[in-house]
């Protein structure tokens, strides 16, 4: 036994009944919808059935329910923690053509799309309308699976994360029930806050299908640039200076040498090799302005270079573009290998620390790992580049990892920021919330009493899913 | 049968023993602990308890839960939906005592406070830090009971809810069990979004002990003041287009001409007896000066009349004293009269339609009803001025309530944007969420499967705290 579960034959035939040759079997459909972009190993689902209204979903999750047989949301792929991996085989249910854009409120600066639009697709679709949406994870993520990770990047240090930023959903309950969550107000305590439940369950309590977002005006005035140091210490403690100062900084992002060397080689750039915050301010021309000169004063006292100005907006597009590259970069330094990418978040006092004895820790080590971080919310990220067939250099890369995690525990941290637990984290959600994991545990067990939605994700053991029918 | 549940003679007698003379049943003590600042009719718990400690309060849940007896959670008494009231008799546990500010980072941005502790009591406290804690319903609240709520206030257009100022929270379940949510980081994707889950849930899920707060910089420049307005609609207009516009203003609250006549009585003022916009923008030096002069260009073209700053920190404070009394300023209105306070919150480009209609409704009936408003947000309140001893007028105020809230609804808003649903709200929450309340009850009946944890409230029928044992 394999550990799949529940009669897959009976379900995939019902479902091709029901959706014909959008239901599919192929070994490649199926194998590229059992991985991410993560090391964690491929694990291909029985079947990809390819819904196009919430309506469709919730058939297909009344289905499956019937049949026994596990449920795997699936929107673009780009998860970093084996979240699509169909551990236990069962139906990967692709939301990607659920890609329309239902509704833009532009008057009231928020708009209503399906799960499977994604952020690059809806940013272009609002470009003559004078807003935006904010998030940005590096990848062309869709908002369902932004929003079961709980995503965020760039821009959260000013404009938060999906948290902050999705007013209401409609989910598909395993049971194939359709709920409404949240809506329009900008602010409710009308009942218990099912929104903000859902964003971050990472595909365990139900299929997201539809999300309201809020939207934020197009600011006035944008301005961008970088700013190499001579240290990695004055890069962060300017960092950390600028967030306890309040200065609202829309992007300070933190590369070091390495990652530099990774842009530089990936995206054709002739940056110097040395640590370097990418800024970016957003506001009234004015103010934008004030914000660059007080940000300049903190450069002065830690050891900053002049600062390199882009903006022209085609400059500022060059600079980010290669700023969301750098995960690909980073590989690019090391042809032919895969990536572990880390993710803690620590209170921002510590986050010179933390940095630094992490980067000792690399220097101890024969593995190369560039960094790059959302610095400004404490939040920063190694990409450890591994031969592929190197168990060793594996295991090397976990050992670091795990002496990251419990650095940044020690400190107040968190395991994860942005990326989720998935099947990679699940014994440090258990050291970071130990007292929490029995009431995780229960709230999954109300909502997924069969433990069909995306099993083995999140919670540490399989009690839920290992249970018989 | 009055409807009380449980061996409460078992229950008072245990706790008796274990707390001694931190257990009051004086008619009294109870009296003052089974009604809130509302019109719903005072229900008397069978007992208060005064725990000093999170290790405390477990102990009470776990006796409680034993006898099955209901237990309700009492921070300040300060609610308005009837939250507090021991409908099914049972234990009062009083969290006032709880009031211990027991650590401030200010490298970090953020303090840990017990439940008991006062907003008013944190910012007195934190006045040589250079932080405050922006959130500011108008009552003393406890941060317990502003967290059971979701409370927001006059900052929440700029600093968000208390979803958004919340970094972690210990909660005492209703078994007993402590558990320990969210964390220091800034951002977290670990696991379920727990602390979200317990803002707003109004004691029915457990009892919040501990809350970790995020701080903010107390602004470089501060400026206030008033603007008085030809008609509702420009004032109203005025709002709309400053949140359109991304003008950060820090506090925009209307108030309309009963709201004003009540403050000039029972605040000793002078204003005019018109639609009044009172303001407050944060920012540099310069940065205020740009958003009040672009204010001020708004303010023209609605029909405002000349802008009166408060510029000295003393005349800040008497403006938003002022405001923040304008409950109390309204009840003095009617001398003898009581309140019925409505919170509806929509969307903001129907915000003018809404008020102009609810304006229309009030005139159109006999009853007095100042309206004063967190309007950035979306978000307004009238204070319904009722003789205590007229049911027709009770009866003409629900009328009215229920006309705006369907007309909230309509226009994709939400019955509550601050109060929370407690006794007074269930059937509205039905309608506005029909789809979720499913869900909402099995999550209640996953965490608090007895029933006990202040029943009756937010859940529409009462299925679950039925259940005989």
């Amino acid at each position: 036994m394999d550990g799949r579960r529940g009669n897959v034959f009976g379900a995939v035939a019902a479902l091709q009944a029901q959706f014909g040759d959008r239901v599919s079997v192929l070994p490649d459909i199926c194998a590229a919808h059992g991985r991410d972009l993560s090391l964690h190993p491929a694990s291909p689902p029985d079947a990809v059935v390819f819904p196009e209204t919430t309506e469709e979903v919730a058939r297909i999750a009344r289905l499956c329910s019937a049949h026994h047989v596990p449920m795997i949301p699936f929107g673009a792929g780009t998860s970093l923690e084996g979240h699509v991996a169909a551990v236990r085989g069962g139906v990967s249910v692709d939301l990607s053509a659920m890609n329309r854009i239902l509704d833009v409120g532009q008057q009231d600066l928020d708009c209503l799309v399906e799960a499977g639009v994604t952020r690059q697709q809806l940013n272009a679709y609002l470009r003559d309308t004078g807003l935006f949406f904010p998030v940005d994870p590096g990848a062309e993520a869709t908002f369902g699976g932004m929003c079961a990770t709980g995503a965020s990047g760039t821009n959260a240090v000013r404009y938060g994360t999906m948290r902050e930023n999705v007013l209401g959903l409609t989910v598909v309950l395993p049971s194939g029930e359709i709920v409404r969550t949240g809506g329009r107000a900008r602010k409710s305590s009308a009942g218990y806050d099912l929104t903000r439940l859902f964003i971050g369950s990472e595909g365990t309590l139900g299929f997201i299908t539809e999300i309201r977002l809020r939207l934020t005006g197009i600011p006035e005035s944008i301005s961008a640039g970088l700013c190499a140091f001579e240290s990695m210490e004055g890069a962060v403690n300017a960092v950390i200076l600028t967030i306890q100062m309040g200065l609202p900084v829309a992007r300070i992002e933190l590369l070091d040498e390495k990652a530099i060397q990774g842009c530089n080689l990936y995206s054709h750039l002739d940056l110097d090799e040395k640590p370097t915050l990418f800024l970016e301010f957003h506001g009234t021309e004015q103010s934008v302005k004030e914000q660059a000169e007080r940000f300049g004063e903190i450069v002065a006292d830690h050891g900053g270079g002049a600062f390199t100005w882009a903006t022209r907006e085609e400059d500022r597009n060059r600079l980010w573009t290669a700023r969301h590259n750098a995960f690909y970069a980073g590989l690019n330094l090391r042809p032919g290998s895969k990536a572990l990418t880390t993710d803690v978040c620590v209170p921002i006092s510590r986050l010179a620390a933390c940095i630094l004895e992490t980067k000792a820790d690399i220097g101890d080590s024969p593995l190369i790992a560039p960094l790059v971080g959302h610095v400004g919310d404490g939040n920063f990220h190694l990409v450890f580049l591994i031969d592929p067939d190197s168990a060793e250099e594996e295991r090397e890369a976990h050992r670091l990892n795990d002496r990251l995690v419990e650095r940044a525990l020690a400190m107040g941290g968190t395991c994860t920021g942005e990326h989720g637990i998935g099947l990679g984290k699940k014994d440090l959600l258990a050291k970071e919330h130990g007292s929490a994991l029995g009431l995780m545990r229960a709230l999954k067990k109300a909502i997924d009493p069969q433990g069909l939605m995306n099993p083995d994700k999140i919670l540490p053991d399989n009690t839920l899913e290992t249970a018989t029918f």
